[in-house]
């Protein structure tokens, strides 16, 4: 299915903008999700896992959050596991960074880092929001998200810092991943906190753990944009595919 | 590596009877892992992983307890890690059951059943068992595993009990798995508590929720053996090397 539409437009800035963070909190839980049993050590395997289980309960709240809102606009049969299963790519905006590959741990430590520092701030504006539902989501999100920039900071500083094969797989990392970072902080018509605004704070942020791990800091280079707007790679087709199998195939089953 | 073995009969026992454990809850993690981003719904998806990360960690203090003994006895190189990265298909000494393919959903709920039951029954008696870490291990993963058990009967009653789609599919499930449960109550001459003790209880238990599911209680058949001895199925070969491959490419990759 596409996106539904509703008549109210600040009812529809909500929901559009629950479904920004469903969905790009799930994609990149499923991404984190391809490590499950396959972690460098049993340690950060569970570790991984442990944040995957948070964007992935994250995004089901959003989910929940744009389906009770559908419901009380006279669309009653919106779910959240209607969202998150029946909606096709062009309907996804999840952000172009979270569909990327996992790559090697190097490259699912930079991107994970770099979309916690952003979640972190955003959440934090959030938190306030007038919408009660939306700031509670918020509040407990950061709680999370807080230990996600922690672990995965921490994790930047072990590779950059470390050996001459993880300093050179994390440069591999930043080249992949940086030119996907800018989407961060672009604006839609109906985003409900100032993305662009945030851009300070997380490059401040950004640029001290770099420093400390030794990595050069990026220079400005042209950012790639679309995953918003529902123009995604080519990947989000795959992950959804393997998503939305058993939903597309046996259509409402919950057995 | 094949398995080490230790001068001291009953230690090498301990390290035996750990390992057994140890394997036995990494491979069904493993293999419930399958399912993380491909649950039927998403909270089944977090329900399954969140089961996977305590199966992971009971695993992960199962090898640590053994590789504490090793150490302690003069293999100071082995590490939890090592147990379960490094070691090949004839020293794994996990069930067969934990190591078929997850299958359906169905699959997947019903061996997670008769295998949590299993391990409540074990883990009761080793709760009281005279070595402090073992006991403190079972006493620990006890709690969780009784949880599982809850989880998993509730899901066996409702796909049994339930459209005919779903109760034929546990049918089907049945089938595949039952020849497996027998292997549960054999008994190892390094066993630390009498497996085959337990069969009576984990029968009248699991009648007790195969009645409620409509389902039909099976009929003694010939049982498949051979796990606990390191003869597995094809199955385990290539879960051992998709688990195994970062580690034997990258020996001692932390990174």
């Amino acid at each position: 299915m596409n996106q539904l539409k509703v008549n109210n437009p600040s009812v529809q800035s909500l929901i559009d903008y629950a479904l920004f963070w469903a969905d790009s909190t799930l994609i990149i839980g499923q991404r984190n999700s391809e490590w499950c049993g396959h972690g460098p050590v049993l340690e950060q395997d569970i570790a991984i896992t442990n944040i995957t289980l948070d964007l992935i309960g994250q995004a089901r709240n959003f989910y929940q959050l744009a389906a009770s809102i559908y419901n009380a606009n006279g669309h009653e049969q919106i779910t959240e596991d209607s969202l998150a299963y029946h909606r096709d790519e062009r309907a996804y905006s999840n952000l172009l960074i979270t569909e990327l590959p996992k790559g090697d741990w190097a490259q699912t430590i930079l991107r994970q880092y770099f979309f916690s520092v952003f979640q972190q701030l955003c959440f934090e504006k959030l938190s306030t929001h007038q919408h009660a539902d939306l700031s509670a989501i918020a509040v407990k999100s950061l709680k999370e998200t807080r230990y996600h920039v922690k672990w995965s900071a921490e994790w930047v500083i072990r590779l950059g810092d470390g050996t001459d094969e993880s300093h050179n797989r994390m440069l591999q990392a930043m080249d992949s991943l940086w030119m996907y970072t800018g989407e961060m902080f672009t604006n839609e018509r109906n985003d409900l906190t100032d993305h662009k605004a945030l851009q300070e704070s997380w490059t401040k942020q950004v640029n001290a753990v770099l420093e400390e791990a030794t990595l050069p800091l990026p220079s400005p280079c042209f950012m790639q944009t679309g995953g918003r707007k529902g123009i995604h790679t080519e990947h989000l087709g795959y992950i959804l595919s393997e998503m939305q199998y058993l939903q597309k195939n046996y259509p409402g089953a919950t057995w």
